[in-house]
């Protein structure tokens, strides 16, 4: 079997081999493919895996096969370009890269302009005519060499190269000229000499036998194991190496760099983009030093640019690029993003891959493609990052606005918002009311404050991470966010702020962007975001190919019309606690729950009943047909009690009763640990006349709709914290019972079903006792996220982070479903629910259900819909067809 | 077959559906057994439960055939004891009670003296010489009748008693005379007549038939089938009907009632034991209106009573009794319980079944049948329980001394201690260094009071439950402790409180039981418990038959003796953080945790590290030779810092940090829900250098007892709430690090493993991904149970009893595991464990270890051990023996 692949222009290898990743490597293979398309790839040869656990396992016995296939390879490559390696005129120079199966990024090692010493060095600066590039290219090869391939601390060259540059008096390497860099390369010289007893090796063969084996041993690298154990990758994989020719665009008026896209990808529009530089390398362009060239005339013209476009200055090798653009396109149906040299008049393709793209772009272009019959629907479906379109969706800054920055935090909940500076939630209200528009700035935001954070226009903190109250509440509600602002600091009795160093009074306007965590003095203009004809046409197809539902989790008017328009086929989440904060409502729950025995509570709820039901009966009316999954009352009571010492003695004038008895009674009802306290189906067990109060509320909502409209309502009845079969059939009893003395008094019979959230790990583990009672379930996945992995989310801001970076979890449970461990307890539960209730219905409803890998996965386990966030529908539409076209 | 089965003297039926529960109920079966063995009991028989379906399912086909088997048995009744059912002048009597295949307590109907009307009542006058007995018996009769048979709402009757009593002036039943009685019943045939439109039934048959049909159809009640469902006892069993001739201890001075024990139940003395009243019934026992007599000559000489002995008064029906328990405890190899009823000289036992006793009665009990040849080994294990034995391992109150109750509150830690009265932990350091016995009394404990609960005598609360901070620390430590003494309140301030409305003040003495709940006035004197051969005997026995080791849970000296006296096979779960509230500790602590760097933390460890390492060498020196699990940092840290405004005080000067910051600090560290916070291995694995300080102390001490002793020390180290084996395997590299540094530096090398709790549901589930770094898992079920059933056990308080009263948990989750839901991820947890690592080491150190239940299904799912608190580790090595005969 061969040990050497080589790959260049007219090369296509019979042998299977030469295509497998397993065999060449990943990057050995897509230069093999580039070449075989017709690319004009500089040409190269790639040392195959089997090759390094070869010599790994024994280091001499191979090595001159190894350097007789090596060797008739480098033939190839100096047959191709015209240059032979360890010429003294004009030397051909390689690159020698490690190229495992999968990327390793950053893990493993490369040598650059290998091929010099100090004959060729003259022979490159003589054929480039550019002394100082020659000797800077050798000073980086000297020092990439020295420490890959000799193992000299790289900390020696970067001291001696900041010592050359500070006896210069100069900062920038590009201010060493070429005789400082010979003298610097000297010095390297003798760093190595003395490190290693001997000189700098001069043989240029002895070079690439050395650097391939060091390659080779860099698989055992410390660095390289532990990645490979941090990602799971076998050790007997091994890696390969690439041998490529060094091409080099800035070797005069016909040499030239530049990267190109075969489609604009800021907008979609087909058309040639991209920028070149003549006489250039690629570091030129990142430098910043030269001003790029546009590709095209057209381009040139558009931006009224002086220097030619390419497609002027260097007309053939222009159309012989455009050539290629098609036939990328062609090859790899996608849009391509392409680095490109020129050197002396010839074309070589660096590397070719899918370019990046905005949303708006990616949706474009995928519909182009189809339309252009380039690519099939599934695969413009599959093409688009589906949390991408969170761009798309929410008004974004006017990027020509002028701005000033004050400062930054989490881009908690996407979108751009301008208005008032207003520090509690009452204030809001009051301001909102009055038709202002208005940013919530607080400490950090906690259910009393839902109120203010609904009316307004976007949500800025002090504290608290991506996960925090306000994040939460904030992308639940569409509201742009900005959370754990530490450059702002609140004064709440001053009603004034500093943030980054400037004064905010109440009142001043600011302007915060939740996609980018920026906040900004001023009201500066946003754009509402335009859902154009490729938007409604990809989701039309989603729509198509999608085996789940999609609903949404929504409780007021607004996102549920919102949530409708985003294509929600139902409810699948409407929390009723947010009811009661609203307005007055939140003085008749307090009453009931400072209720001290059964009477007062009843009188309480049946002030709220009306309210309830005035709610429902919008929400109905909104989801006409769909159904409502309502949850009955889940946070624990005190949530709802006052806080500070004006909303005490508020209340105390509301509801009659003495400032101290309140806070006896609502340090009663304080918790140690709330998220496990008495909350959920423990407060309907326990007080049953709170959820009959909101159960009458659904059904009287029910038939008054359902007899207004004639069109069925679908209530499905959702009992929260459920931890046995036996809580839930108690509860579902009284719901029997309400519905048929509300049936019974209207007149009129609506069906419904009772179900229960899944959010504790005993749930999960008796589902089939549970689903005997149950007639569909819904996982919560925050809450079992939480108890499952022992994780407060209030509190993890501690030490999630830390342990993300430490790869103890890949990603924030709390965003996307830890699989192994929840996604476990989910798949249990579906499976058992099944056995005991073959046709139960199976959602999710907790935030992941707003989040691609996580939709993946419950597409996987088989439930029947999601349920995200409004603003998130769009997203988990197109993310559950590409799931489904993923199973096919 | 036959659908009446006879019993009573001389009646062995062939037929084994006689003896079957599924066919005659378990009353019905025990009948006929003490019949078939030769017991006297009162004729009968009983009417099969598949007679009572067959009537359910058609009331009227099956009646003619029952009437005449039910004739033929009454037949059989009415020859055996020599009366006639109806008879007018000495008329048979009967009772009429259902009798399920398992007991179904209060749930189903009785009705006694049936076969009483207008006639035979005045039969009975004559033929018991007790007029008053008569027309009280017939009114009980009625009642019952009109009740159950009748379907009249009980209470109508009850009033009238009421007011019949009230009308005469007397306020009990007894003080009604013969004609009171009449005319009350007069009253109740008023009710019937007016309720039912006919008459009192006076036909003896039909009251028979009617009271049958009652039985049978009381099986179908609500009260009944609310009482199955909860009980999970099928619809389809039925009930069978006993019907047993009445007999009266009341008929003369021939006549007697009684109970009686085959042995002491107090002391387990093999002596006959029991009390009797000549010419008296049940009732007027339990009434206590007269004393009742000794049984046998010795007991009434050794009580000094006047009163005859039934030895001396009735010597053949004695005799006889003497005769029966000889066979009683052949056949049912165990101490009996007697009613027993004296008709006229013939003697009936009415009940026989295995007397209750104490745990010292049941030890001697056990050991003396063993030595006798009576039982085996194995029965005598199996028969005592476990947790009785509580009873012997702590002091309790002299039962001689006279004492004043001032309150009481919940048995929470068992045990009885007197004491001065102190209101803080501090408090009771300083006076019990001193040498005074102190009390502390306290609203609720903390962690912080740990110091205060060790050195006190007992603990005293006002608030809390069962499993409330101080019931859980003060089992741990074996200290007696009563909590949520609802009728005490302190004034901290004052330094005083008020029990029962008696002012105690700091210093004055009083005394508590752990074991009722009790607190007394001044201190009491106690009696330490004797823990004599039989005690050692059994459990010498137990550890013989046992498989599972039992450790212990302790840390400090003291209770590592008494875990080792009481049999502890090494340490189970030693809590490091409980040692770092003692004395000046907790001011180092407050400086490591108050740290604001690395380097400032690392100077208070290096105060910690000699203080741990001493605590580790005592330990070690103790437990030499037996494994010693010590479980690194677990409670989050702002657990030890200060909370009253003198500790912040006292802290500020001692660390030179002003008090602002050091609230400041202490809010930062304020947490939502610290049950799923910053605590356990996220400690160790953001903070590293506490670990590290923790792991030096345990080998350093490792090497100094191995060094000094000769004797191995066998340390593991346990990361506690450990979710992802990637956080165990950089904890485990840490400790090995230190390890090797330790050994290193000491010249000495011990053998240690690292294992992990498995607290968390995530660790279950993935716990083959655990098992591949740590080399234990020990179940810590305590925090298990809070997250799998989501259950916060410091908040449980509000809502777990009305869980367990509405049986949607059997029993307390924290007290007996959960075996469906928690149970399924302990079994889930091992069997994975055990598939990555065969020879993995499983134990348990929840405070469920100490649970005989919970040990039991340790025991069935294979753990190796169990760990217990000091005082539990004798319960634990039963119930494992137990649980190991149960498996064989």
């Amino acid at each position: 079997m061969k040990t050497v692949y080589t790959f260049g222009p007219g090369i296509a290898h019979d042998d299977s081999r030469a295509r497998d990743k397993a065999v060449v490597g990943g990057k050995g293979a897509n230069l093999g493919e580039m070449a075989r398309i017709g690319l004009p790839v500089p040409p190269g040869f790639t040392i195959t895996t089997e090759e390094c656990l070869h010599f790994l396992r024994d280091r001499h016995s191979q090595s001159a096969r190894l350097d007789g296939e090596v060797r008739s390879a480098l033939t190839h490559i100096e047959r191709t370009v015209g240059k032979r390696f360890g010429d003294r005129h004009d030397p051909l120079l390689v690159s020698v890269r490690s190229g495992a199966r999968v990327s390793m990024p950053g893990m493993m090692d490369t040598i650059l302009n290998l091929g010099l010493n100090d004959q060729t060095v003259r022979g490159l600066a003589a054929s480039s005519g550019d002394e100082r590039f020659a000797w800077d290219s050798y000073r980086r090869f000297v020092q990439m060499y020295a420490s890959v391939v000799l193992g000299i601390d790289h900390a020696r060259f970067e001291d001696a190269l900041e010592k050359a540059k500070e006896d210069r008096g100069v900062s920038q390497d590009v201010d060493l000229s070429a005789t400082d860099l010979r003298d610097l390369i000297g010095e390297f010289f003798g760093i190595v000499e003395a490190e290693r007893g001997a000189p700098f090796p001069q043989d240029v063969d002895e070079q690439l036998a050395s650097a391939i084996a060091a390659v080779f041993e860099s698989w055992e690298s410390d660095r390289a194991k532990v990645y490979r154990r941090l990602n799971g990758i076998p050790g007997e994989w091994g890696t390969a190496v690439n041998v490529q020719a060094m091409v080099f665009g800035n070797l005069g008026e016909t040499s030239a760099t530049g990267v190109a896209f075969t489609r604009n990808p800021a907008t979609g529009d087909k058309a040639y983009y991209g920028e070149w530089l003549v006489n250039a390398q690629g570091e030129d362009v990142v430098a910043g030093i030269r001003t790029p060239q546009y590709l095209t005339l057209a381009a040139r013209t558009a931006a009224g640019a002086k220097l030619p476009s390419m497609e002027e200055a260097l007309p053939a090798v222009f159309t012989e690029l455009a050539r290629l653009f098609e036939l990328l396109e062609l090859h790899y149906q996608d849009m391509q993003d392409i680095e490109f040299t020129v050197e002396r008049g010839k074309l070589y393709i660096l590397q070719t891959r899918s370019g990046k793209r905005t949303a708006k772009a990616a949706l474009k272009i995928a519909v182009d493609m189809v339309e252009e019959g380039l690519i099939a629907e599934e695969a413009a479906i599959r093409r688009i990052d589906p949390a991408s379109l969170d761009q798309l969706l929410h008004p974004t800054l006017d990027p020509d606005a002028p701005r000033t920055l004050l400062g930054s935090g989490l881009p908690a909940s996407p979108g751009a918002a301008s208005g008032a500076v207003v520090f509690d939630a009452d204030t809001a209200a009051v301001r909102a009311e009055l038709g202002e528009n208005v940013i919530l700035v607080r400490q950090e935001t906690s259910p009393d404050d839902i109120h203010g954070m609904h009316v307004a226009r976007g949500i800025l903190t002090a504290k608290g991470g991506m996960t925090s109250h306000a994040a939460v509440v904030a992308r639940g509600m569409g509201r742009p966010c900005v959370s754990g602002a530490s450059s702002l600091s609140i004064d709440y009795q001053a009603r004034s702020a500093e943030i980054g160093g400037v004064h905010i009074a109440e009142g001043d306007l600011i302007t915060i962007d939740g996609s980018t965590g920026e906040i900004f003095q001023g009201a500066l203009p946003t754009v509402m975001p335009e859902l154009d004809r490729e938007f409604a046409t990809v989701m039309a197809w989603a729509d198509r190919h999608r085996r789940m539902n999609v609903r949404t989790n929504a409780e007021t008017p607004a996102d549920c019309e919102v949530a409708r328009q985003f294509g929600a086929e139902g409810i699948g989440l409407c929390r009723t606690e947010h009811m009661f904060f609203d307005g007055e409502r939140i003085n008749f729950m307090r009453q009931m729950i400072l209720a001290t025995n059964g009477t007062e509570r009843l009188v309480a709820l049946d002030r709220l009943l009306p309210e309830q039901r005035s709610d429902f009966v919008r929400i109905f009316e909104i989801m006409q047909g769909l159904p409502v999954t309502v949850r009955l009352l889940d946070p624990p009571l005190h949530e709802f009690l006052p806080h500070s010492e004006s909303e005490f003695t508020e209340l105390s004038a509301a509801v009659g009763i003495g400032v101290d008895q309140l806070r006896r009674r609502a340090e009663e009802l304080a918790e140690s640990n709330p998220m496990l306290g008495h909350r959920g189906c423990r407060l309907g067990v326990v007080y049953p006349e709170i959820y009959e109060m909101q159960v009458r509320a659904i059904f009287e909502a029910a038939c008054a709709v359902s007899r207004e409209t004639g069109q069925p309502v679908v209530p499905e009845i959702m009992i929260p914290l459920v931890g046995t079969a036996r809580e839930l059939d108690m509860l579902k009893q009284t719901v029997i019972g309400v519905s048929e003395a509300v049936f019974a008094e209207q007149g009129l019979t609506v069906e419904f079903t009772v179900g229960t959230m899944i959010e504790l790990p005993r749930a999960a583990l008796v589902a089939d006792e549970i689903a005997a009672v149950g007639e569909f379930f819904s996982f919560g996945t925050n809450d079992l996220t939480q108890t499952t992995l022992g994780i407060s989310r209030d509190d993890a801001g501690r030490f999630l982070g830390s342990y993300i970076d430490k790869g103890i979890y890949a990603k924030d449970p709390f965003v996307s479903i830890d699989v192994d461990g929840v996604g476990k307890l989910i798949e249990m539960a579906a499976r058992l629910g099944r056995e005991t209730r073959a046709d139960i219905k199976l959602g999710i409803c907790g935030e992941h259900g707003g989040d691609p890998a996580s939709i993946a996965f419950c597409d996987r386990v088989g439930l029947d819909y999601v349920s995200a966030s409004p603003f998130r529908v769009p997203i988990a539409r197109l993310a559950a067809a590409q799931s489904a076209l993923a199973a096919t």
